[in-house]
């Protein structure tokens, strides 16, 4: 994974991709999938992401006031199914699906991702109990250099394009492009 | 296009496709290009979308309070990049574009989109202001079936696979499902 320019890192969920959101308050740690995510603001770059409230990242993301969003490859379909489907509450997920992770500055990172972005959360009480969202800026950003490369995504290797959810168990796969001349 | 059931519209937006954003205050109308937009409730059916603080839509939608979202086809790719590039206050786009239209509910729905929202704006004026965020609840929805049918998408034919904006004229297309068996 190479740092991505902060100025550049909203790109990474600027084509809609599912995402698993990573917490860590402590010792405890957890990782769910999100649907609901999108790019906010190009500076400060800023993020917005659905966390549900009975959910136990959002236990976390209360305590520790970050949350990581990573892109899955279309490889970790299964895996995102997983953790989009059980709570951190039961079971330590990572255990459980066997997902290996690489320290950021704020919490676990989910190896095998094409990106990760770090976000710091902006307090908007509001939101957060009357809608479930949360606003985050990106204090740090990764990404494979074989999908985004030079501050823009292109057409990665097979393995590693992105997934888009679409309901019960069947995901999009963003498997092609399509360039319009300006 | 058929009717899509309230229930399930959220569901039009949540694979993250880059969509139209339509608007129409009496007699004046236009259209923009916004990739930052996702479902945020199920019920209510909401919606959330960026619309600059200085673009024509904003005038028209915080006058009408509605906006419409359409989920522009791949073979609309140049007409998405047009409306985004350009301003409705120095142009009637839909008449420099040639973009055909049907009548919404509370404003023109574009032809040829592969799916429809209507949304009435929750005010939410701090979000407004300080993000450019709109909050809508989704009071109509349709979508073609050949793309969308029984409450969920399917791969569509080619011509009707949907756009998730990069950058710079770029494009990702939905064009594979990958299903997880669960």
């Amino acid at each position: 994974m190479q740092p991505v320019d902060l100025a550049k890192a909203y790109r990474l969920l600027n084509h809609g991709p599912t995402v698993l959101v990573t917490s860590q308050h402590q010792d405890k740690i957890n990782v769910m999938a999100a649907a609901w995510s999108m790019p906010l603001n190009f500076a400060p770059p800023t993020v917005a992401v659905v966390i549900e409230e009975s959910s136990y990242t959002r236990e976390l993301v209360d305590q520790s006031g970050y949350f990581g969003l990573c892109v899955p490859a279309r490889t970790q379909a299964e895996l995102t199914l997983h953790v989009g489907g059980t709570s951190g509450r039961d079971d330590d997920k990572f255990r459980k699906y066997a997902i290996s992770t690489t320290k950021g500055q704020h919490g676990p990172l989910v190896n095998g991702c094409v990106a990760w972005l770090e976000c710091k959360v902006i307090p908007e009480r509001h939101l957060e109990k009357n809608y479930d969202l949360f606003l985050g800026e990106i204090v740090a950003a990764h990404a494979d250099p074989r999908a985004f490369e030079g501050g823009r995504w292109k057409l990665p290797p097979h393995e590693l394009q992105t997934l888009h959810y679409i309901a019960g168990g069947l995901f999009f796969v963003a498997s092609e492009t399509r360039e319009v001349k300006k």
